[in-house]
This record gives structure tokens, C-alpha cells and sequence, in this order.
């Protein structure tokens, strides 16, 4: 059962941590049949952290977990912090965990600005 | 004439600034019809700074600018920082500025976030 994994920065604003969550319940309603679980995680300041993500995701019966960057840039945090605290996670479990690339990298960032300058 | 102005953080990190600038870049490719200019600014920490980016536009025969906030989520740089700026220009200038909901307030980042799980 293939589950995905949010992963925002985190916030001490707790709105904006909550705004993570709920986009992670929306993207569940929309992708609900290829990704059966679907939560969010921090990479710090918010819970869970990136390891208790995973973990809440196995738990639920995942036997595949993507792990999807909700950042802009491409930083440390995208290139080392995520693959490094992935990578630890790896080595505790037979769970197959791959990182897809950060959602600023996609091609389709263009068609989204293009469409928000738009309104 | 219609001017884009891309609102960014800003970051210590030049290449993630340049990450920016490159993709105001590659949104005038894709929108220059729409938008003869565009520009890419910074809230802080890199240049041009907002009201440089306008100033820019403006410069360049602007005579409305669109100012599309490139942050994810609803913070203070948001909802305070990012119109506090734009308002006290507003002050200097006859142009017509408006700001758009930023990128993370689209209901297109749901298709975004499911195109890139299904990577």
C-alpha cells in the first residue's frame, strides 16, 4: 500500500502548520485511491517530525512511502536535511521510502503562477 | 502596459535568489503576451527589494503592476508585510498595483502536489 508523506519547513506559527495538515486532508479526498494514506510532517518547530511521519505512515500499513518536499527552493533543507533524516529512517525499516523532487523543481510551477497571476 | 512583479522571501543563499530570478524569466517566456514585464523582488535579504521591483516595472512603462507573492503559506509576510509595503508605494505613485493571493492560497496547488506524487 503506497501512503505519501507531506514535509513542510514547519512553523512557530501554528496557522501555518495547520494549513500544512489541511492540505494534506485535501490532497487525500483528491488522490485518496493512488496514495490510500496521505499525512503531513515538519522537518522541525511543528509535529510529527519527518521520522513520526514515517512511521504514522507504516503504521497505517504502508509498505511504500513517498516523501514529497513542500518547499519553493532549492536549500539545504531540500538537498541534505530531508535525504539525510530519510536516509537514518531507512536503516530501521524494510519499507521502501523514496523522495520525489521538491515541489518547486516541478515544470509545472509555471502553469500554477501563470494561472494565479491571471485572477 | 501590464507588469508582473514575483515576490519572494529572499535568502542568504544566492542561489536559491537566483532560483527567483530565473523563474521570472522563464514566467515571461510563458506570459509575455500578458505581461510585456516582469520582474522578480524580495522581501528582504536580497535585492531588488519590493519597492525596487516596482519601481522597475514602472521604469520599463508599467502602468498597472500585478504583485504575485511566491510564498506557500498564510504568514505575516503575507497578510502584514507584503501589502504594508505595497500600500505605503501606492503613496508615491499613480500606477494601479494589485496584489493577488499568493502562490500557496491556489486551488491549483492541489494538481500541482498530485503531479509531483505521481513521480
Amino acid at each position: 500500500m503506497n501512503a505519501l508523506l507531506l514535509v513542510a519547513h514547519g512553523s512557530r506559527r501554528q496557522q501555518s502548520n495547520e494549513e500544512v495538515r489541511e492540505l494534506a486532508k485535501m490532497l487525500h479526498v483528491r488522490c485518496g485511491d493512488r496514495f490510500p494514506v496521505i499525512h503531513a510532517s515538519f522537518l522541525e518547530l511543528a509535529d510529527p517530525l519527518i521520522p513520526d511521519g514515517l512511521q504514522k505512515c507504516i503504521a497505517a500499513g504502508a509498505t511504500k512511502v513517498t516523501v514529497l518536499p513542500y518547499f519553493l527552493n532549492t536549500g539545504r533543507h531540500v538537498a541534505e536535511d530531508i535525504p539525510g533524516i530519510v536516509e537514518d529512517f531507512r536503516n530501521t525499516t524494510s519499507v521502501e521510502i523514496n523522495i520525489v523532487p521538491h515541489l518547486g523543481a516541478s515544470e509545472m510551477m509555471l502553469d500554477l503562477l501563470a494561472s494565479v497571476a491571471a485572477q
